[in-house]
Parts: structure tokens; C-alpha cells; sequence
């Protein structure tokens, strides 16, 4: 494929704190050889997430790091160029994690077709509502969080890819959803487009005591998305036999140290002892057997009216760094994907 | 019943930091009436253990503080004197929370006939490896820790009440035992006597290395009783996906404020994340409905000679502040015990 050039946003620099300008170079260069089993396919939407800060550094996780000068790694909606792979064919459409690239050759092993009706939801969904984010909203919410009947479910960026889900979710368990969103657009969105109980904005000085008076029987099912000033309003408010699926730590990302005293990990395990907590961290493959059932009730639920979604499409891969960073800083309303391509 | 008196130990005082000796009072005072539905009981055996620690604060917990002049609480097993409940009658060996005095006067509903058959075990052993120290390590271990062949089991205070049994259960579940003990008599104990894989001093400077030594294929339960050092030492070593039943921080009880940091509660999140962990707190009454299974469990193993306890028994209710003092410090050797009186 001498004709395509394959354009790339690669790891720079390693961030240190917040991630800047000068940790991402774009690069082209040629598109590689699609070998037996593999597919050729071109992006169509990228899917911008936080978990992508955990990627930039060296410091262990569940992951390995991305190599310094290697593509930034991240979920993708594409299109089949040309495949070695008898389950793909040309003009398919597929999710995978084929990286911040316009074009990328995968395993076919790696990839699935997507197959959202039209009448559903568009095909960017497939990295956010029916997608990954989607999937982590539902398999942590109900593995782990088990919200009951009139319980108080808490969730923060409550407007945003899995923050919404988890909210939307629980109404439909019969819980009380509140959220937690930055500014008031957003938290109007939450409660007015969404349907939560209520939404704080995490920027109101008096967080914790709106928090209390928002939640009077306390909050029985924490999602932990954020960490950070909201988590600490959320830990007195939870209940004995309260749940608390983790699942994210965006107000920690950036920290390249711990921060300064008291230390309060001894109290946070006094907590769990003393109110009997269930903490359980998770990610989304974990629970990699749910995912026809995560498929099939939430595009019931979608179909039903019970389950809206928002995105903010960025265009072009160029503007990917910039939308990353402001993804960080909460600047992002609704599930943030790159449009990299058109579907013709 | 004017010719009994009943000695009591009292809360003094609330102490700041350990407990000591002007903390408790002894007093002398008559025997309440028994009234309908009551029994009139005195002590033979008194159990000690480290949550007492917690009534004696104010803090919010599970449970409700002792108030100042009260009469300390505690587990005991306990001969009925006079009874005014269909259940129960004179010569009748109980288990209940009566309290750290010699005489009681308890609703029935709250007390337990001991069903122990002599061959087994003697009756001290109601507050012991067949009360709530060994229903805690049963509960907390085989609910929340949930130990599969083969894997790695870590707890300390190893030579004690609940950790001796957790070992114990672990190795019967197929898992490796490592503990934790304070000192060579102890950790010989642990290994010769109880059976468990190792046992490493929490004094040694090196425990975090000799641990990680210990185990080569990381660990997978961690029955926290501890917290402190310890906990320290163990976190890194956790598996992806490990479970931590919290069943008590006593290297905590005596902390009057937070530690100093760096502040490692985000650290703490972080790890529960990237590994996936579960944690959660615990307390025995939870599994109430556990109870006969528990003790059919634990006779069986008792009889098999599967599991093994160790009872350190100190004489005398006058004696029983300077044990709680010293239990608290691990002076222990074994589950403590004050006996009270002798069984007729």
C-alpha cells in the first residue's frame, strides 16, 4: 500500500504531572504489511479516555507502559481496507485497540465487527455507550456496586462516558442516582437529560455538606471514578455494607509523588473495617464474559428511552493531544471521541 | 441475693494513646434482681481481645462506646445461678457479652448454652477456637478471603486467637500459611505446633524482604488483624485480583490522630485499581447465620487434629486491665483468657 500514508501521534516524553504539548509528536510514515491473519483498516473514530494518563508513565499497573516513540494506545472504530482474515471482509466496520493512528494493521483476533442497528446508535458509540466505557458502567455497577431498591447510588463525572451510564443504570435498578459534574451546565444536563435525583457540581466549596444533605440515608453504592477532594466528601457519607466498585482515580493521575501528610490510609481502613465496606477494584476485561449480556440490555435500554448518551466529537487527529489534556481537566461534555475520518 | 457481691471493672477513664491502669477501677457492689426472662449467671472464664480497645473511645464504630463508669464488655462463659428463662436453668455453662465482672445479670435471648462435649475441647474454649476469635477467622477467612489450592495465605499476629485459625483453615483449604508473630517462641510455635508453611518476626527490620522471600509467588489473601508495619510490608506483595478480609488494625487502636505523611490513602486506592483487589471489612456477627456450620466445622477439625489452639490464661479479674494492656502490646502467647473462678 506504497499510496497510504499512515499518520500517528506517538509518545513523545513521558508527562510529568499533567501531560503537555511536548510529550506528543505526530508522525507519518507507511502503512506496514498486512500479514496472514491480520486486517488493514482505517480509523474512523477515536476514543479519548483517562485511563490512556496510566499508559503514559512507566510506574506499574495493569498494563505496560507505552514505549517512549511508540503510538499512544486507545480503542478505535475503523473500516476494513483489506483483510487476511476470513471473519473480516472489506467495508466492514470493527472496534479494537488499534491505537492514535488514521490507519493500523491488527490481528484479526484483536478485532470485533461492530454490529449496532442504524436505528440504535451511530457507529461511534462502539467506543463509548455499547463500548468499552458502557461495559465498565454496567459490569462494575452491577458486580460490584449491586445497588438495591431505594439504596443512594453516588458518581462522579456524572456526565461523562461512564459516569452517566452508572447513573442511568442504577434509576433503572430502583436506586437513587446522584451525581457529581463540573459546573452547572453539566450538572443540568445530569439531572434534566439523564434523569439522575440530583447533581453537585465538585467546584461548590461546600461539597460535602450539599453531599450530606443531598443523600439523608447516606450513600449505600459508591462508584469510584475520580478519587480525590469528591472521594473524600463521599467516605464519611457511606453507609455500613456500603459497596465501592473502583474503577478510576482521575485526580490522582498526574501525581508524580504522594501528597503531603496526614496520612490518612489507616483511617480509610478504619472505615472499612468499622462500617463493614467492600472495595473492589476492576477494570473493564475483567468481566469480558458479560459482554452479550452488557449488549444486549443496554441496547434494550437504549431502544426504551432508559438510557441516553452524549458525545463531544473532536475533529481530526491532530486536535487528539489537546482533547486528551482538557479530558483531564474535565473540560470534555459527554463521551470524547476523535473523528479522524470520514465513513464514506 | 444480698450475700453476693459482684466485683466489676470499670471504664475510669477514656485513654489517650494505650491504655493503662487509671484508665480501669475495680468496684464492689451487689447483684442486680433477676428479672422475667433473665438469668443470673457468674463468670468463669473472661475473654480479652484487642477490640475492646474500641468501646473503650469514643469514635464512632460498630458499636457504641462503653460509657465512663461502666462496666467493661467483654465475652465470657459463664455458670447460671438463678434463671427466669424456660431455656436455661441452675448449673447451666453459657456464653454471652457479660462483661468483665464476676456475676451478671443477662436476658436469655442473649445468652448461648455451651454444647462443647468434653472430649473435645474445655469450656474456655466458648470464647475462643469455638467462639467468636475462631467463628472470626472462619467467617472473615472462608466468605471474604475465599483461599484456593495452592494459593498464598499471609496473617499475623499469627500465635493469637483469630490468626492461629485463619493459618490453620488456610492450610485446610489446600493454600500456603505464612504468619506474622512477635519474637522466635512464638514463630516456632506457629510453624512446629500450628503447622503453618513460615513464620517471620514483625520485629525484624528486614520483614519486607524476608516476606517477599517468603513468598515467591506473591499473596493472594491477606487477613488483616494488624495494620501498621506489616500491612505495609504485605501490600506490595499482593496479587492481581488478592482479597484482604479487615478484620481489625490493632497496631491503630491506640492512635489518638493520623499519622504524619506523605498522606498514602491515594497510594492505598491506587493498589486496590491497578491489582484489582477487594477489600472489606468484616465483624462476626455479620455471619451469625454461619454459626452451626462454624461449629461443626472446627469441632470436626479439633477432633481430626487438623487444628490445634494455644489458651493463655491469666488469673483473676483483679488481673485483667494489666492483660488487656499487654495483649494490646502482643505480650500474649495464645488466645487470652482471665479465669474468673473455678467451675464448681
Amino acid at each position: 500500500m506504497p499510496d497510504i500514508v499512515n499518520r500517528q501521534v506517538v509518545l513523545a516524553s513521558r508527562p510529568e504531572g499533567e501531560p503537555r504539548d511536548e510529550n506528543f509528536k505526530i508522525i507519518e510514515g507507511p502503512v506496514p504489511d498486512c500479514g496472514e491473519g491480520e486486517v488493514l483498516v482505517r480509523t474512523i473514530y477515536l476514543s479519548l479516555d483517562p485511563y490512556m494518563r496510566g499508559r503514559m508513565s512507566a510506574a506499574k499497573s495493569y498494563a505496560q507502559p507505552v514505549p517512549i516513540g511508540g503510538v499512544m494506545e486507545g480503542g478505535a472504530v475503523s473500516e476494513v481496507i483489506t483483510s487476511r482474515d476470513d471473519k473480516f471482509k472489506q467495508g466492514d466496520i470493527v472496534v479494537g485497540s488499534t491505537g492514535w493512528q488514521t490507519h493500523a494493521v491488527a490481528k484479526g483476533a484483536y478485532l470485533a465487527k461492530v454490529g449496532i442497528p442504524n436505528q440504535i446508535a451511530p457507529i461511534s458509540t462502539a467506543v463509548g455507550v455499547l463500548g468499552m466505557p458502557g461495559m465498565t458502567a454496567y459490569t462494575g455497577l452491577l458486580n460490584i456496586g449491586q445497588p438495591r431498591p431505594g439504596e443512594t447510588v453516588v458518581v462522579a463525572a456524572a456526565s461523562g462516558a461512564v459516569g452517566s451510564i452508572v447513573g442511568q443504570i442504577a434509576k433503572i435498578k430502583g436506586a437513587r442516582a446522584i451525581g457529581i459534574a463540573g459546573g452547572k451546565t453539566k450538572c443540568d444536563f445530569v439531572v434534566n437529560e439523564l434523569g439522575f435525583d440530583a447533581c453537585l457540581d465538585h467546584r461548590d466549596k461546600d461539597l460535602a455538606s450539599l453531599l450530606a444533605e443531598t443523600c439523608p440515608k447516606g450513600i449505600d453504592v459508591y462508584f469510584e471514578n475520580v478519587g480525590g477532594p469528591v472521594s473524600e466528601a463521599v467516605f464519611p457519607l457511606l453507609n455500613n455494607f456500603a459497596r465501592v466498585p473502583v474503577c478510576g482515580l482521575i485526580a490522582n493521575y498526574n501525581d508524580s509523588a504522594p501528597p503531603p501528610g496526614p496520612n490518612m490510609a489507616p483511617a480509610l481502613m478504619r472505615s472499612i473495617l468499622t462500617k463493614r465496606l467492600t472495595l473492589r477494584g476492576f477494570i473493564v476485561s475483567d468481566f469480558a464474559e458479560q459482554r452479550d449480556q452488557f449488549l444486549a440490555d443496554v441496547s434494550n435500554w437504549i431502544v426504551e428511552g432508559k438510557i441516553k448518551y452524549r458525545e463531544d466529537v473532536v475533529d481530526g487527529l491532530e486536535n487528539a493531544p489537546r482533547a486528551f489534556q482538557g479530558l483531564l481537566r474535565g473540560e470534555n461534555f459527554g463521551k470524547l471521541v476523535v473523528k479522524v475520518a470520514e465513513l464514506n
